[in-house]
């Protein structure tokens, strides 16, 4: 068992059935400069690096319009993270644990992360985005307009976060 | 054929395979007001009423510490809506398409539903909350705190959305 799947102190796994209540596609393929975990930012910035969103064909007709929209909701799928913890110990909590719905760790029955990217362009079947998080190669499984109004153009200049 | 899955003109469904690039759990049931699609709101309030999220095992454990925080936020599955159209002619757009991922409309390749809601009570293995816009008895994919960071408190009590 590599270290990766190994628990820590006072984390626990559940014995969960085979999911199988819905089934997705994967859209498209993200592609970031990030091939390793360690050199994965834990969070994305919106004057991060510019990452492609290719869009995979029935789906690129869908596209028709993104470019109207300053910052979008992007939901891709975790493919590398296990899936039948409750609770975790996160590297950064000094091995404090806590149940997965109050973490926002990749480490969850469903494994589908969510970021808040800025538009940058849309180039063919690829939109270019800054703000992703996640290693090269992951998969793709929805875009749409963030609905995040608040989010201030001058106070996400200067912020490291959304 | 219902009204519902009637295409609207200008309007474009692709043949897409059977989805099985990867498969949810429902980890719950949302339990809210609305019973039909006609009464339940466009866009959640954070003053809206209470719904509950009601967690199924084995998942149940994985609540702990989700008192901490005052938003979540919550995915869902949006299981009454068709997952072929590329193009889309929402009832409030007149008559304009737009694609898909320039939508965030509940018919998408993955009829994932973001909200942010605000945390109101947990109570047993049931978390109560204000901000959803879905229908009875949705089934739940995930919760997490929420990474808005920049929704200010006095500015979300005067808006019906977010």
């Amino acid at each position: 068992m590599s270290t990766d799947t190994d628990l820590r102190s006072g984390e626990v796994a559940v014995d969960a059935p085979l999911p199988r209540d819905a089934s997705l596609y994967f859209i498209g393929r993200i592609r970031t400069p990030w091939t390793s975990r360690l050199e994965t930012p834990r969070q994305g910035s919106l004057e991060g690096p510019v990452c492609r969103l290719e869009i995979f064909e029935p789906w690129v007709a869908a596209l028709q319009g993104i470019e109207g929209f300053s910052h979008l909701q992007v939901l891709y799928w975790l493919n590398q993270a296990r899936r039948d913890l409750v609770r975790q110990s996160p590297r950064h909590h000094d091995g404090e644990t806590r149940g997965t719905f109050a973490l926002r760790s990749p480490v969850r029955p469903n494994p589908i992360g969510v970021s808040t990217v800025r538009f940058v362009a849309l180039e063919g079947s690829t939109v270019l985005v800054r703000g992703l998080d996640c290693l090269d190669q992951t998969p793709l499984i929805d875009l749409k307009p963030d609905r995040c109004v608040f989010t201030p153009e001058a106070a996400s200049d200067h912020d490291d976060g959304k």
